[in-house]
């Protein structure tokens, strides 16, 4: 299932050694055609890893054969002896693959500042080319895992075509792709234009909207691979359509596995005069670590909410602002409403709705609570 | 000490009952003249309190008799009640002091979304009036603490001429005023336009830099008076680098006795092309929780401090940054320099110091580290 899901992809996953666990480190996603048009989105972040480097220049013709990833180290701030290791495990997969180097997608996730093993990434591109499978997904979605506690993974069908999907990531989530790894595949056939720009249009209202600790990689990288096999060229809306339910349910399971979390919050902005006053609104107090600190304790305290809103420059009058934790409207117009005492926090989801009373536009965010498990797993190994 | 170091200006604090802990919680600080020239910053959030509402009118002439301050209510988000009691309790000290209600500064700090209770806070009052002393510094200073685990006061001497100051913050401190309440005297005679040129050149280069949590209150306010009684009137250069030492002190205070904080963080960035690039540079640093829980962990993972620094717009080349903390040059030209072992993080202090080779301007921040305890003390209880 998931990338190899849709026809036309293998996919492996193995263990290469580059992490100390021993699990695998190593994953493989191969698009066999017939057509192998792709689109990428990368972060935003202007501090980019070698293999972000690589991945652009890889993806300005708008072909990919195949997308390498490892984690066990992050290839950032590596300098010249890291960007020639991305290359050469490029030109590698490239051999073994009867490809073109250039058409080869570079990932990698792990701490910045450390070189890689390059014999045993070498070795290990071989032990993948060798175990390419049409069942490989899973091994795939498992060797891309750093702090996640599981592989992600989704597919979508469609009336004759199909997308799947592998995602990693539970910190640094944040804006600039959510900061992870996302492989997409599909075997509907569409030109690369026309995925980059569904993928955009996707991203934009579903990893982007992921902000679970403010905190955006060095590494982010989401590909879309299509393959062309199914032979069916849906419509663009319904392609992007499709697409944007993948992302989100990839993007629902990074929350919802995010470094320490106790909690995850949907925070709904509705009533905002535009949309970027909404994402603004939104993503200000889903930043707030003294929110965040009182979700973890279960206190409704609406007072850090709009104290975080207050520091945009949203449009809303200040005093005319309703919040409501689920269900329950705790604060009216500038005023205290119903009794905080009433909004029951014991489940991990909570919703947070803003009304800014500014106009029709809405935009909701997605993040997690400040826990102490979230402190001891950032504060007690690098990562 | 501290508020009544000063000539003129005379000091209380009491319990007037709103803090269920029993402590002093009203402050009064009253200027005895000749002169009640004042100046004031407030918060910059959009989310005002009660009382800054009120004393941003006060100030508008200029003058001010006597600041009004308590603990264990914010008088935030509290509608009209919350405004008339502001205004009812500045009139009753009013008619104590045989002033006008419209020279009475009043600050407010506690839980938001709460009334205070008004007869409580007129009896506490006609207590302060009756106690003001010369003597009344300390008293005040600690009637508005709050999560703070000490008063903060401190004092600058110039020859004929003095400042005295107290503050009040441990948690969100961030800019806009770094989140506290600060009284400041002098006796030096100045008008109110220098005092405040003076004011908003001192808290711009300190309490605006100290970004310990990122997090902008409602109810920030920095008051200056000056009571004229030493007759002296210094040149307004000398009078400014007076109140910037006043001012760092204070902060630094603040800072030391930040919730939950194990570390102490100056974030100095050098070879900035301006100081606002330094500025925003610094800053992203202090915000970046994965930064704070790795200093937490005496773990010198400067991966997370370039992650940061490149979510900036600040004019730099992302692989032309040096990185050194502590003293030990762990990243140089976008790879590993010296070895991260060699840092040694087990002190309070951390200096980081982010070169950007990009020009000769500078700025300090002032930061803590994200630790177990911030997590506890801000979700273990409502504030």
């Amino acid at each position: 299932m998931s990338v190899t899901h849709p026809q036309g992809f293998t996919a492996a996953g193995v263990t290469a050694g580059l992490k100390a666990s021993g699990t695998k480190d190593l994953a493989l996603v191969v698009n066999e055609g017939p057509r192998s048009a792709a689109a990428v989105v990368f972060t935003s972040n202007r501090a980019k890893a070698n293999p972000i480097i690589w991945s652009q220049q890889v993806i300005a013709d708008g072909i990919a054969s195949a997308v390498l990833l490892n984690s066990g180290g992050a290839n950032c701030y590596t300098g010249a002896q890291g960007f020639q290791t991305t290359h050469a495990t490029a030109e590698r997969t490239a051999e073994l693959l009867d490809a073109n180097a250039g058409d080869i997608l570079v990932c990698s996730t792990g701490l910045i500042g450390e070189q890689l093993d390059r014999p045993l990434m070498i070795a290990g591109i071989e032990s993948a080319v060798a175990s390419l499978s049409t069942d490989g997904g899973l091994d795939a979605a498992t060797a891309i895992m750093t702090t996640d506690t599981h592989p992600k993974q989704a597919i979508v069908e469609r009336d004759g075509w199909s997308l799947g999907g592998m995602a990693k990531g539970a910190g640094m989530l944040a804006p600039g792709l959510a900061t992870m790894l996302v492989v997409i595949t599909t075997d509907a056939d569409l030109p690369s234009t026309s995925l980059d720009a569904a993928l955009r249009a996707s991203t934009r209202v579903t990893f982007d909207r992921l902000d679970s600790d403010g905190c955006m990689s060095t590494n982010d990288q989401v590909t879309l691979l299509a393959s062309g096999a199914s032979g069916i060229t849906p419509e663009l809306d319904d392609f992007t359509s499709a697409l944007t339910e993948l992302c989100t349910s990839l993007a629902s399971q990074l929350q919802e596995d995010a470094e320490g979390a106790a909690h995850d919050i949907t925070i709904e902005v509705v009533g905002a005069l535009t949309e970027d006053d909404g994402v603004e609104v939104g993503r200000a107090v889903a930043r707030n670590n003294l929110f965040k600190a009182a979700v973890f304790g279960q206190d409704p305290n609406w007072g850090r909410v709009l104290a975080a809103v207050g520091t945009t420059a949203a449009a809303f009058d200040p005093y005319d602002i309703d919040v409501t934790m689920n269900g329950i409207r705790v604060a009216h117009k500038g005023e205290p409403d119903q009794s905080r005492d009433l909004v029951d926090m014991t489940g991990r989801a909570l919703h947070l709705l803003i009304d800014l009373h500014a106009g029709d536009a809405t935009a909701t965010i997605w993040t997690n609570d400040l826990t102490h498990d979230y402190v001891h797993e950032n504060s007690a190994y690098s990562s």
